[in-house]
């Protein structure tokens, strides 16, 4: 057999003798990649080799598939390790770059206005969020409490997902032009931007989102090297990948990245537009990604229309929001990768 | 003389040789910490000692004020120090806690709707900011670039500073009450929120705030202790401190933080109602301070009233927005104590 690690996604791991390495995953082995350059995986984080840049990222494929291809190298079992956040993370922005969801979101919230911001079609409008309520797939999700209006403090009782891709900022840049936008972000990963919707609603006018979003985001621990995705490349940065939205193990939810109209790199164009840099383990999420069919929608204010249209689940039960024990998975793929998942659990308060 | 510590601030420095260190300030001269414990102070940093929490927050101010009275360590001329940005800092997180402000800014921004927004007596509301651009008292502050308008791209005509106070945390928590507040949070230093009026008036619905923030917020390296405001203490977690604004060394404004709608324990404790947890070094501010009077006003966007009252300094030249080579300093003192100063020079972008 011979590797090819073109496609392959990293991480940092823990195994079961409780030791963290950085790791690259072959469908369910994993490879320590350590053992490439101990100085780029310190303290079997992913920082160095993020900041170290494209060549760099590079040749770590090369020798990797180089050591494995020659034999003698230990693989470790995927079941054997637990993933965790492979890097660390700065700041973290959220965009709102589906026209379908910032339409649908438009027409639900702000029936009186047109259904886009004024702003919206001038560039990817977004907001910094929570960097430090960022949690690995997995991480349990405990509804949040909070004022979901005037003198009504309690836990949310309208609590929904957003499926979303994330971006990971490898080397630092400022004024980043979006042909440029490669040079300086490492991969992809799936991201679950929990929100509650009505703590969200009372909040939100004048500053935006904050603590209907910032109780928890999820995101797959697997980093998908953007080098991975250039056979997905669609329209120069559109990227052809394709969302799943799990809700108990049912699909509810298939969103086509490719129907975004703001890309990965007009997001980082913009972002630094101004001056501000991005540093190494910066994130930033596209924000929902729906379709223009009803069953592309990636999140449950639209599938259920703001809870006036309940979906029905095989079992017969119905859902305007997320119950209590609910478990959202949202998986992606492009061709023949996988792009892993994402997924949480929801507790009481 | 008899060294009392209780009043100091807390930085880190860059000293002559190029070593950094943890310091506490006695007027013109410096201290190095780590002569107290070195393990609270690595690498120079306050990281450690921030999240040990109060206890050794005392611990450390007796020790260091023993030991400076027992003779015999040296003090390092504060001429010889560049201070520093002294921690790490996680998320950051602006309010809006002044109500003379958010009324004003309301009339000013909304003026068809009532001045302040529906949720704003029903808790402080706020918004994430740029963790990365936080930037220490006197880095020049380079004029952003952004989106005007439609169409309009360029620099940034109407360019402000925000006058406020931060507060950084040291020790981790969630749903920290606010009789708890000053079990998490170490001192207070000064915040510039520059911002870009017309970028952020075009960006901002309905996310909120963005690249006309996060270019740069500038912020004292110099941390009071909160421990240090105990006798400026009003209506409970009210803090009497007089904040004082020169442009280009003339005072235009002299808010006071005792003015306050919402205090520091009310900020934490919103921000952590939903779960969220705050980590060492996160740093919360409060928005723009203004009183009542227009002497009071703590931003350009107030004192100019949006660009149609222009200011005349003592030269007879006038400003409504800050021109290249304005220099703001922001400076507050509380009694004897003086909370230091935070400075920025605007350059061409």
């Amino acid at each position: 057999m011979t590797y090819g690690l073109d496609n392959l996604p990293y991480a940092s791991v823990v195994g079961k003798d409780g030791r963290r390495f950085a790791a690259v995953r072959f469908g369910d082995e994993v490879f320590d990649l350590s053992v490439v350059d101990p100085a780029l995986f310190v303290d079997g984080t992913l920082d160095v080799f993020l900041a170290a840049g494209p060549p760099t990222w590079q040749r770590v494929r090369e020798e990797a598939a180089a050591l494995l291809n020659s034999g003698g190298l230990a693989l470790v079992p995927l079941s054997d390790v637990q993933p965790v956040l492979g890097f660390t993370i700065g700041d973290y922005v959220d965009f709102y770059a589906s026209e379908h969801h910032a339409a649908n979101a438009g027409r639900i919230l702000r029936p009186t206005t047109d259904p886009l911001p004024a702003n919206w079609k001038h560039m990817p409008i977004g907001y910094h969020g929570r960097a430090g309520s960022i949690v690995a797939s997995g991480t349990p999700v405990v509804r949040p409490n909070g004022i979901r209006g005037p003198g009504d403090f309690g836990p949310s009782a309208r609590m929904d997902f957003e499926a979303e891709l994330a971006f990971v900022v490898g080397v630092p840049g400022s004024r980043i032009a979006e042909a440029d936008a490669d040079r300086h972000i490492f991969g992809v990963c799936l991201l679950n931007d929990w929100s509650a919707r009505d703590i969200q609603a009372f909040e939100t006018v004048p500053l935006g989102p904050f603590l209907g979003k910032s109780f928890a985001t999820s995101i797959s621990p697997w980093i998908t090297p953007l080098a991975a995705l250039e056979g997905q490349r669609v329209d120069g940065n559109g990227l052809d990948i394709d969302l799943e939205v799990r809700l108990n193990g049912e699909v509810v939810s298939r969103p086509r990245f490719a129907d975004m109209h703001w890309t990965y790199a007009q997001m980082l164009a913009h972002l630094t537009s101004n001056g501000a840099a991005v540093r190494t383990g910066d994130v930033f999420a596209s924000g929902t990604v729906s379709g223009p069919e009803p069953g592309q929608r990636g999140c449950l204010l639209e599938l259920s229309w703001n809870g006036t249209e309940p979906l029905t689940l095989s079992d017969g039960s119905t859902r305007t929001w997320l119950e209590d024990g609910d478990e959202v998975t949202i998986s992606a793929g492009a061709g023949e990768i996988t792009l892993g998942e994402v997924r949480g659990q929801v507790s009481a308060g």
